[in-house]
């Protein structure tokens, strides 16, 4: 979902990537661990666990092994004419959905991003149109099988969201929300219209991949579709959730809405990308001698965290990058150069080149209305 | 506007149609009596003072003297297939300005009579085609001067709540409207959304004929066109507001809420109508002979109230039927045969044959979107 205000209350107040505050949330939200066993072809960030809970994610897998329908669905922001790694990671999750069958809608927030930054719906479908939809192609989905749409052009959504809005009480929302402030209900309204609307024609499950970030989102839009089930028949949506990505230095979340710290796509200025790359946070030792002798501590490194989550597919050469460390074969500045630095560059090769195609076939898209 | 849930906050607190009482309303609400001597050619309910307060009136009165682009809005609730008196008051209002030279808007509000009413889109479509619209335009709106158009389908409205709910504060919502629930803040700002939209293109002064129960609306908007000033340009919305239409006992305000009390819109039984017109409180006298001493005593009359309000449209009619009221000419059974009945009688016939032409061509409206 596109990000807005609700990230504000909730912004990453338990440290990134730490396995105990990982469950700490799983506990707080009353969410579920993400269990591997039950889902079918995992892909690579499944296996190595950047997807770290989920919710209802049972009838998902089950939908994927009995090929019964089910969708997904995530949000475009188009604020700026690039992306962040972390978002990244939410496209391979529809990625993987669409691969395995998911009716999959991409929704382009350009309302919200009038209202909350200003950028008129010209130009936020300009940006959507001339950089996030072919990106979003390049990076994996299939546009002949993506129901793309404006939420600005989608009177469906909000027509549906007048309906959520009757759902939910005004103590309730500030219960989720944290406030009840005009422009969020606003938002967060239209959100629930957008998750809920591909059941309109035809209830089914339906899958969220999201950062925690917005799961009020996914806790608001489960309360109404259930107080709305006897008059729509709804599915309570599915989510599943992301690890966050870290900063260069691994001091805090990547997000778009920092200046510094981040890996954006594209990353035109290779050099630029390299300097970057070079500076990131790594579990090197003290000294030459005690890496030699113990090994990195590889699960403080967050060019493995890129490599792991982004950049290297293959989980052999993968395997191959956390040997070398933790048995201090490679130092960290010549496994940078050796794994990083090439597999970045080839991500970002293949991202240019399959976007330059992309945006030839972008005309063709049929939007949603 | 169509009426929402703010009615309950507001709903006649202070009786129907004393004096003092709307004194009271226009100091308490910050409005200005209406001054009948800036209005150009003043219709019939403003002459008879059934226009009693109004924001911003000049602006729409010069604009009418020097020729100067304005609008005129009303909104219907297709919920049930009649209006009231009290609606066609408003009516007459939106025709005065529109005969006046405003670019007239009449929404239906289906989205709200869906979210609140369980009334689906194409049944209120279905009633606003078979029966509000050929009703309007019966009552006196010029179908070619006239942009109809449902909620569900005007994007420019929705887009532009969006970008007014960033306007407003929590605080300030509640002290206006009472609470903040959410289905009241999608409600308010898509009306807000109407209310503004038609400044989108061209800005330019409009004027809102409402009652006193959607006087929250014209508040906000008001607020939030200062705040978009800058931006968009938006002059601040005028309004007009109409005395309530008493109910037949005159015990309260008319209202589609109320199972009785009320005459409709049409009023196929005629018999059914008559029975209904006898029964309206009068301002006879205790005995026949005080009735002849002293005259009936007219300001309470409800039958006199319809007809210089809806029913007698000649000056020099109404006033016959005044003065035979207060000299004890007649009775009132006499009174309410001879004036009351006879031009209801008229104004519903006209309606009825109206209605009929007017149903011919509602298939030629264009609707904006």
């Amino acid at each position: 979902m596109s990000k807005n205000d609700s990230q504000k209350i909730m912004v990453d107040p338990w440290g990134n990537s730490l396995i105990e505050d990982y469950s700490r949330l799983i506990r707080e939200f009353g969410m579920q661990e993400f269990d591997l066993s039950i889902m079918p072809n995992p892909n690579a960030q499944m296996r190595r666990g950047v997807i770290f809970g989920g919710q209802d994610l049972k009838i998902i897998a089950e939908a994927i092994k009995t090929k019964k329908k089910f969708y997904c669905l995530t949000g475009i922001m188009p604020s700026a004419e690039k992306i962040h790694l972390g978002t990244e990671s939410i496209i391979q999750q529809v990625k993987y959905y669409q691969d395995n069958g998911a009716e999959t809608y991409v929704l382009i927030a350009d309302v919200e991003a009038q209202a909350t930054r200003g950028i008129s719906l010209t130009e936020g479908k300009r940006r959507a149109l001339n950089f996030y939809i072919p990106a979003y192609i390049a990076l994996g989905l299939d546009p002949k099988k993506t129901k793309f749409y404006f939420q600005s052009e989608n009177k469906k959504v909000s027509n549906l969201a007048a309906i959520c809005s009757q759902k939910i009480t005004e103590n309730e929302f500030r219960a989720i929300y944290g406030s009840v402030h005009p422009s969020k209900v606003m938002s967060a309204f239209t959100q629930m219209g957008d998750i809920l609307h591909p059941q309109l024609k035809n209830t089914m499950p339906g899958i969220i991949p999201i950062g925690i970030d917005q799961a009020p989102h996914i806790r608001m839009s489960r309360d109404i579709a259930r107080r709305l089930k006897n008059e729509y028949g709804f599915f309570l949506p599915s989510a599943s959730y992301n690890k966050y990505t870290s900063s260069l230095d691994g001091s805090f979340k990547m997000s778009k809405n920092e200046q510094t710290g981040k890996i954006e796509i594209p990353e035109k200025d290779r050099k630029e990308l390299e300097k970057k790359l070079k500076k990131t946070l790594t579990g090197g030792r003290a000294t030459m001698n005690e890496q030699k002798q113990k090994g990195g501590e590889v699960e403080k490194c967050v060019a493995y965290e890129y490599c792991k989550n982004h950049f290297i597919k293959e989980d052999k050469i993968l395997k191959q990058m956390r040997d070398e460390c933790v048995s201090g074969k490679n130092l960290c500045g010549e496994c940078k150069q050796k794994y990083l630095i090439k597999h970045a560059f080839e991500f970002y090769d293949e991202f240019d080149k399959k976007f330059e195609n992309a945006k030839k076939i972008v005309g063709k898209i049929k939007f949603e209305e």
